[in-house]
């Protein structure tokens, strides 16, 4: 498409009510940011009616390239780029930009206007959000069809969102596997927040890009022709490839052009009527589209209709004998599993212990990846450590597009990887790395549960038990914090029985994403014949084990402590008193349940409640209510071996069964 | 220092010895990583006896340089480093490796071994912790005295540092600022856990440093001469240095050199004593300090004490005429404020209203800063916003070592760097952001926790009422997740003066972080005529305004909610119903009051309470009970402006007064 000559009138007219579109919006919210829309009006142009293949008729259309706005407070540029474009996003939308209900948010969201990929607005993150695309991309090329998925994964981004650490990890996988189905324009405009880009960033971009094994361009951003030939020098790059665009922020506003003011405020109405009458545009006039501005966008939509229904031609003929992948994408495009991926998991019995729950994913999760060829994943240098290898795969290189990722000790990365893959139609992604280092990826998981995408994170190493690394890895408030958000389920399995039920959740459940805490130490697998089965996982919480005689306490537990539990539960029912162990591996879930079931579980009556868990109480008086204790870590952990701590910070039947006696008076 | 001659035969003797003691304390302890200790032998070798100003006899001299192990997991490196330097570090201690209340944690610890500067283990850390070392090195020698902070800091990392966004953060501020005084030694041992670094990282790390504009050299880990002369130009160049040492994981060890195996388990009985006879070493001798080890290492002490009586001498030449900002760090140094520096803060009338809690930050801040000529901090990014300019000062930069730091957008480094600040004896550091890149920040954040350090953290922006910026930019469940966190203090001010004396708290609590949560809409400034003063807050809640008439509901909130709840008290009292207001701005102050305050605040026998907090409810029921109820954020919010919001998720007074009229029945 890039074929049909440039129409500098028509793309100059174009570019500009870009611009004013933007302009006028914050100006009519009297809120946003009109400067960086205005700057970048041009790329948007470039591509949106000369470069992506995309069809504005079907955003979802999944051999379209993707554009990422990764500077999102830029949404207007993208708001007007998608109207212009014939997006189901109409002028009025534009107008209410900023209002409850608008598809048009202050950021853009996923799934509130069409053609939005990737909900951004938190710096870095959509640049990482990107390289996950391009990965998937490539995966999906090389594993299912090179004709079907040889899309391209463009990205916008601001000097901000380079300075960010999560871009520059991303940004050196990208180049470490040759992501050469990735484009990154960076609008070097030389203004932040608190003024000149310069106070705080000096480095050399293009250096540290080239350092990366990136393609580097530099062009000028009101040069068309030099921004033409950049991105398709850029698209014959086997490289991943960074285009610096010199701009300047509020382009031809009198006063306001190259400074700070014009980054997150509105123009105000009498710089935005000069800067109109600059341009030769009627001061008037708000939100206008001139006819030749529509009649020379609507190739869009020609275009885009035409190059989707060549693809669906070819997937009639690929559909016609589909690979064991290919099928399984097609599975996953549907929203569907295969038929029995969850059930015939593993079943472990006794005699399998002690077992970590870490061990016990390993091998659930290879026996799901058996089935489900497009389940791909890895960890933050931690695959020894976290189970998570799968056996017999290749690893995702530059030569080869294994299902074994190395992400490298790039947490945060990972996160926003794992979003860039949960994005793509077919994929479940995975990512492992220690509980602890869920803080290095608390954005991309926030954003991810926001956005309704369903990655799946192996957090494993799970509390103090883990032994002598010591304070700085032992979690205390990590699941607390993961509980809070939400949106995602947190689970932590007792034993190996209840770890294959919470991947067997995971994988099912594409409507968010899932968090599975895993022990590094051994656990007994516990006797389910004696013991209520597993599958009470997924009402959240269970009665593992029923009170003999009258029902007077209580036993709360998630995890390794459900052992603990178990144990004090037998000193206690030796003195007669009834008391009850509740496993509460996943508490959203059990909240979902309703009130009867829960009653049931922890009845309201029986007031002797004590809850266990080697973590910060924060949080569990919901469970015990006001008569009951929580039994967990009021500080940091200590540098011993795993058995001496749990004995040392109070996690022992004695304890427990010494705080239900004190609570019975 | 290093004037002296290099003795080869003990140098290498001395080395081995590290090596060995390495080896021996992970074979003892059956845990820990002895592969990097052995590759890093020959740098701390240099560096303890050669290079580093420090006196093991009083770690804390303020003069020394600075050593960080960012590596942490080589914690045995630096045990053995500092024993055979003389500090109070015995061999029983390096004996007990790894074991309860053992000095010698699995990674370096703050507080518990002396001689450990900062605590290490989570990668990227001690690399961004000693670029906010360096700062506040230099800004203390420009501010206070040249002569006697002209200290350098070392830091010793490995690849997963390097990998790590933030280190890329820091060491790109560093660059920026022409942090002189640093320098920063990589282990390039081409080894990670999940095997060949090339696995996941292949980028050309010295040309990226030198995009940063540091100076870069490189050399090969055992010759002692190469790096001896490294570390002398490193000394001598302006910029930041990076040396980069080509080494070989455990090395000598006959079969486990260079492999991933080394990394994270003992070398096993067998393989250690092979190691040891390649060495020239008796198999049979573990945690072996040879005679000659401990003479030639004497020199350490004599040098330090020697160092140190020097400074001292400057230091009482500087008292005898001190300039305010020595006079200034005298005080931080004994741990004590300028009288009266709390007190006289600006206090506010409802006439100055309405004003945002970050506005009267903002106005505090500035009144501070006029008394603590070592209050420094900045934003990342944000400081029109977060109003945390402080007036009149100048900026940090390469040429003028100003208070006012910019941090770009870069909050992790930004919180890694502040607490490399507050590790600085003297100074009060701040750094400010929306609160929803407190997300970005956690994992220096938990460290500064962890170790007692005391940055203040201003987190403005800080519910879904900063409206339009839309659901990424509101925060849901980051007041949990911070609450969470032991050891911080989380201050949510619900007016003006409470701001004040949040300010007050933050500044005045020197043994953990607090964290300040502003508000970004105008409040009014409540009038302490008709309702309780905002000393209150010093006791982390307090009634706010009382019932009239018998006690009947109870409304707790903090922040902007209590506006609504007092609105919310109105509508009851009308109707005669006895409600009282409690302000909670700080749940660990309130905890930490005794049982008799606490129940006169929330009286017991009241069940009708409901709290108000525009965030996630989650650990909310401690103070509600069973009997009550949450009025909180059950979901993301939305992109409207923030009033219409606050309506739309249900902050008004109406709702809070049905939902007490519900309990009531």
């Amino acid at each position: 498409m890039t074929k049909e000559p440039l129409d500098p009138a028509n793309a100059r007219l174009t570019i500009d009510c870009l611009r004013f579109l933007a302009a006028d919006a914050v100006e009519q919210a009297r809120s946003g940011h009109p400067g960086t829309p205005m700057e970048a009006a041009p790329m948007a142009y470039l591509l949106y009616r000369r470069h992506l293949r995309h069809n504005p008729a079907d955003p979802h259309w999944p051999g379209r390239d993707r554009f990422v706005l990764s500077c999102g407070h830029a949404s207007m540029l993208l708001y007007g780029a998608l109207h212009l474009s014939g997006y189901a996003l109409s002028l009025e939308d534009l107008r209410n930009f900023r209002q409850l209900g608008s598809p048009a948010a202050g950021h853009p969201e996923y799934g509130h206007a069409p053609g939005v990929e990737t909900t951004t607005g938190p710096l870095g993150q959509g640049v990482a959000v990107s390289v996950g695309l391009a990965l998937g991309a490539r995966f999906l090329a090389e594993q299912a069809s090179a004709d079907l998925f040889n899309y391209r994964v463009y990205c916008l981004c601001s000097d901000g969102d380079l300075m960010e650490g999560v871009a520059g990890e991303a940004a050196s996988l990208a180049g470490h596997l040759g992501l050469g189905n990735l484009i990154l324009i960076y609008l070097d405009n030389r203004i932040t927040i608190e003024g000149e880009t310069r106070l705080a960033f000096s480095e050399q971009v293009a250096a540290r890009f080239l350092a990366y094994d990136w393609q580097v361009q530099q062009v000028e951003g009101e040069n068309l022709a030099e921004i033409e030939a950049a991105l398709n020098a850029a698209k014959a790059d086997p490289r991943p490839s960074l285009i610096i665009a010199r701009t300047h922020i509020a382009p031809g506003a009198p006063t306001k052009q190259d400074s700070a003011e014009a980054h997150g405020a509105p123009l105000g109405a009498e710089e935005l009527a000069a800067t109109k009458r600059a341009y030769g545009w009627d001061p008037q006039l708000r939100f206008h589209v001139p006819e030749a501005v529509r009649a020379h966008m609507a190739a869009c939509r020609e275009r885009g209709a035409r190059l989707q229904a060549d693809w669906e031609e070819r997937l009639a003929q690929a559909e016609a004998q589909p690979s064991p992948t290919l099928r399984a994408w097609l599975w996953g495009r549907a929203g569907e599993l295969p038929d029995g991926c969850g059930d015939n998991l593993p079943r472990f019995v006794p005699s399998d212990g002690p077992l970590a729950t870490r061990q016990a994913s390993g091998i659930v999760l290879n026996a799901l990846a058996a089935r489900l060829p497009l389940l791909l994943g890895g960890s933050a240098d931690l695959a020894p450590s976290t189970n998570t290898l799968l056996k017999g795969e290749d690893s995702f290189s530059r030569e080869s597009s294994g299902r074994n990722l190395h992400f490298g000790v790039r947490e945060h990365a990972m996160g926003a990887i794992l979003n860039g893959l949960s994005h793509t139609p077919g994929l479940i992604a995975y990512g492992a790395t220690f509980l602890i280092f869920s803080d290095y990826l608390r954005p991309p998981l926030r954003l991810a549960a926001m956005m309704g995408l369903a990655p799946i994170y192996v957090f494993t190493h799970d509390s103090i038990a883990l032994g002598e690394d010591g304070p700085t890895h032992q979690p205390v408030e990590q699941l607390a914090g993961l509980r809070a958000v939400p949106n995602l389920r947190v689970i932590r399995p007792c034993d190996a029985n209840e770890t294959a039920e919470a991947w067997r959740l995971a994988v099912e459940h594409r409507t968010g994403p899932s968090a599975l805490i895993l022990s590094r130490q051994g656990l007994p697998v516990l006797d389910r014949e004696r013991l209520a089965p597993a599958e009470g996982v997924r009402r959240g919480g269970y009665v593992l084990a029923e009170e003999e005689g009258q029902l007077r306490a209580l036993l709360i537990a998630t995890g390794a402590e459900v052992h603990v539990a178990l144990a004090a539960r037998e000193l206690l029912q030796k003195e007669g008193i009834g008391t009850r162990v509740v496993s509460l591996p996943c508490w959203e879930l059990f909240e979902e349940q309703d009130v009867a079931y829960r009653s049931a579980v922890l009845p309201p009556a029986c007031a002797a409640r004590v809850a266990v868990e080697a973590a910060s109480p924060f949080g569990w008086e919901r469970w015990v209510g006001e008569g009951g204790a929580v039994v967990a870590m009021r500080s940091y952990g200590a540098s011993a071996p795993g058995a001496v701590l749990m004995k040392h910070f109070g996690f022992t039947a004695e304890a427990l069964a010494n705080k239900l006696r004190e609570l019975l008076g």
